[in-house]
């Protein structure tokens, strides 16, 4: 039975404690937050959990196997970083980090002190992304052409972070697990309409070796909700639309076909291929639970998550150039320069509040 | 009785023509194209029609009162720029020119000969636009904070124009109209994915002055066809999809408000107001006819088309900004600075197939 | 080149002439109107076709080999039993005739005179239905449980016929094509809610042998325009919804499975079984561009008409069934004891005016 | 702090509890079912609760104030005489009774224990559905002409009980709730397609007077899931989508004018209005707890409840009467000759394993 520590009691913890508390091999024995409130209210569901407002008593009590941060990005490094160094696995709410630097040496630390380190990403353990991959990976789509992907609604506008690190970690999380390559440039802009200097609106561009393009919409201002992702392969061409309730996921048998002939007319070259459309069964499985579960299971059995710290790291490293970018007019970032860069500039953008106390409550 | 000429019979000009045609104080009176058998089609369906495969015959016709012009851009300034000279009002198809040099040049000849120079910027004259247009004015929708335009669908490949100058030219026509006013910077990326070198996917950002954020997704290789208009305003927030048979324009009054009560925590800075949607009857006549008609008006009682060059000018200086940032790996593109370049680049790009002699048909 | 006369250019007449006369086996030879105003708007277009107001010099025509009537219901029997006299095949837009009796002289007439008769189904000509067709034929939905038609929507109200002798006759027949079965019995509602005495929205529903059952919802004055046909079988399940663009046709591997095993409970009888869902490529050719042209093949080619006098008698005897039965507040109608019934009730019913000279042209 | 107890905890039984104890004014005391693991289940998550496999546990404990039922419908006349007569107000779960005679006999019992008695009707208490009757009370629909109510999906099959008595009692009471009046007549058809003998499909015709016509689809094998309700009025009409996230609602300016110029031709004797659409904001509180809050706050300040006793009665006497109909070839059924029948039709058809002790258990 592995006992996990779930530190942030805020939005999203509660979530992980119910899912980790329905796992067969594993129990929350300790929660932490801030707020006593908030540690009241879960203890009432949850009655046996021991509960704490001082995060150092999670991190140093020596029965917790492992440590689940649901907490502002900027507290995910040091309460990792000690959490690992204290001999616990950590799982960490996305996105990984506040920058590169940290993300490499939690990966670094993960590593020297043998413990698991994996990262939220919640979406690819959604049925649906999981029968993305495995369309992608039996090559029905061919080769991929572009991935678009669209995420907006009139949402929560979050006061130390911007729509990109708040929305993007999604949308950049599902693109890596499927296109399962590493892009070459990223370049984003946004902007702000609520007078808080905190963008609501981003698009970001990344360039993929030869002609693979990728792109994304996250947006806290729009009127409706959309959530979705245009991918088309030379073969084939899927939309997956997560605001659908069933057919999430759709497959077009639909492309162009290349004309060689060179009798034919340069009007000609490039002719329609028209055909059935059809949309897999999902599986439904709460994708929270199937992520709990996984992270259980790598401890257990010592496997490497699907979700690794090098995931995160690729995550927060198109963040992170992507950040760069919005902050220099649109400018194209070499993503293989972002590893060596001083994280400064995202971490005074990203946590204005990062020194108060409260900030560690507020996912 | 305005006698009209159309150039070009090939997809769109036989909708200008049987517009023109079924206006009380118009009528077609001679059509011209390089393909005798389009000629021989048209003449079935309207026989008091002359018809002729040479456009000299046309542009030297002094019987002909006004050109329309349904040919490729690159013929459009040679063609109009004779018409002109040649003392009839000209009306061309969308986009007015290859570059922004030959805009000028056209609006600079319409006025010296006191002809009328109209572009056909058709989403304009649409039930829908000018609804959405009214309400703006109105300042029912507060301050505008962005504009998002999608026009994807598996269209139509075409050998001789990217999808940048083919359907972007729509999109930017809407935002030109609705906005009112000059944006500041343009940037674009684009790519190409049937080995024809000509870029079937774009994004495009125009940035205007103050925090205006403005963004274009044309794409001719999607596997479904989506028209999307999101507007966000300080009061209220529109979207026009244009994929709708009815219902088309949506708007929502919805936003957020800005806490400046300081006792007030930072996280509550940023308030949601949620009340009704409500979609107003639009008219629903033909677009197309609404502009030829709105062109002979301009003619018989000598007024200003609300497509008049210089409208079709600002929509070819930021598709000329957008191909320069595509070209330039998405280099921000300061719009102002496009009045005075040489515009080379678009038109080796762009017409690949100038010299050819077929080219004056494809339209 | 079968000579096709057309008689009644209302609503409907002009679309026959369109699509008989882009046939290459035939041409429309002769158009009759009482308006002397439709015939020269037809002119017009159609220049060699010859005219006139009186549809007797269309039937005496030697000329004319068949004859297509788009006139109101009460007049298909007297113009089609002339016609057929005179040795000319007939095709008659939906529903054959007014009554029962009618339709059997019809048939019995033309197959004494050996001309065809073809009733104008559309539906059954679309690309959509023909591939539903298909998927029955070839078992992949097993038996079929039930058929449930809605078309619904704000439509033209018409003065002599009400909405179930309007509408029904296309969810009719679409029932009639795809289940290829006799029903046993017809009961049916309506109701009027414009003072007229026409019903403007009924249900009916027809009993078919076994336990399928049919229910079909037609409706002048709904706010939304509404074509949803479900078909469930017993391995799979269709969604034929005629409003959407593209994906007509949805076909669910759902269903349930029933339980043979007399120790399980009797709750876990019926269990689930939830499958992928497909939307097949459809031909998109224009469906009465199909049926014209099946007509003429069976001219030629000496064919049974798919729609032939049979298919309309079937349609018009449902008709008749439900027209009594919603006179006579819902009350079962046999099927069966429609054949020999007079057809006095609904000739009155529906055709207030049939004796003004106007109506002849109506359609 | 009024003392609640729930007898049955399967399928709905969770939700009142859960509902009940988030009051402020009320508690839930004591749950009741035949199965220990349930019990033990719901004791998990509300330890305070006094838990019994016996009912009359329940009915005989004083300290009760009031019994809310999730029983099947067999059961609730037993239980709530008893609890009535035992001096606790009762809330039953939809449909109120198995019969007209006990859903008299309970509204007997209630006056005269001065007991309040309420039918979990719980649509009612939906933002949406009060927000439609806020537009019908104010005359913004004018009359209404027609209700029309489609509520199908792949659902549940039930052992004891078919889609008439599982499904319809939603579409039924939304119907009296909103209409607000008695119909005179009601017929159904329904058919079985698993061979148990219990109806998966029904369909049911309600008379009002005058030419208020209401039909309501109720299905169980249906590849999707959709829940549409159309009302017409002679102003507006309304649509009402219960699978749409947001804007459930939508109100139509459309509609049909009658023409009384007796010069005009009868062909215009209705003309068309259409205008705007508009979808009002709707309060998004889970009816289900304004449903409990309400009947908490009836028994604390003497109420008479929304859906009282009387409410359940009218809802209980059309499904009588369309189990009638349906069990009699969908025979046209008076509903003022439902009340005197005696109610032993449905007892035999709805509850076969009523004798089980299981039966309790399992709703």
């Amino acid at each position: 039975m592995v006992k996990v520590a779930v530190i942030g009691c805020g939005y999203w913890g509660p979530n992980l404690i119910r899912n980790f508390n329905e796992l067969d091999n594993a129990e929350v024995a300790m929660i932490s937050d801030l707020r006593p409130e908030r540690l009241r209210t879960m203890s009432g569901k949850y009655p046996k959990m021991q509960v704490t407002v001082d995060h150092n008593e999670v991190l140093n009590n020596p029965d917790i196997d492992a440590v689940a941060l649901a907490t502002p990005v900027e507290t995910h490094y040091p309460l990792a970083s000690t959490a690992i160094k204290n001999g616990k696995s950590v799982f960490i709410e996305k996105p990984l980090t506040a920058s590169v630097n940290e993300a490499e040496e939690l990966i670094e630390l993960a590593e020297r002190h043998n413990q698991k380190l994996m990262v939220g990403h919640t979406f690819v353990y959604t049925g649906a992304v999981r029968k993305i991959k495995e369309f992608i990976d039996n090559r029905e789509l061919g080769n991929i052409n572009y991935f678009d992907s669209v995420r907006v609604n009139l949402g929560l506008f979050r006061p130390t972070v911007n729509v990109l690190w708040d929305l993007a970690p999604h949308d950049i999380s599902i693109m890596d697990y499927l296109l399962g390559s590493e892009p070459e440039f990223v370049s984003a802009v946004g902007a702000c309409h609520s007078g808080t200097g905190i963008e609501n609106i981003a698009y970001i561009t990344i360039h993929y070796p030869g002609n693979l393009l990728a792109h994304i919409h996250v947006n806290w201002l729009a009127p409706v909700k959309l959530r979705k992702v245009l991918i088309s392969g030379t073969k084939k061409m899927i939309v997956y639309d997560d605001t659908e309730p069933d057919e999430k996921v759709k497959v077009y048998d639909k492309g162009i076909m290349i004309n060689d002939d060179e009798d034919k007319m340069y009007s000609q070259m490039v002719e329609y291929r028209i055909g059935d459309m059809y949309a897999p069964k999902l599986d439904t499985s709460e994708a929270l639970r199937t992520e709990c579960g996984h992270f259980v299971d790598c401890i257990i059995n010592d496997k490497k998550p699907i979700t690794d710290g090098e995931a995160g790291l690729r995550v927060v490293k198109i963040l992170q150039a992507a950040q760069l970018s919005m902050e220099n007019n649109n400018e194209r970032v070499d993503i293989r320069c972002i590893r060596k860069s001083p994280a400064t500039l995202s971490s005074e953008k990203m946590s204005k509040s990062s020194t108060s106390s409260t900030s560690m409550a507020a996912v």
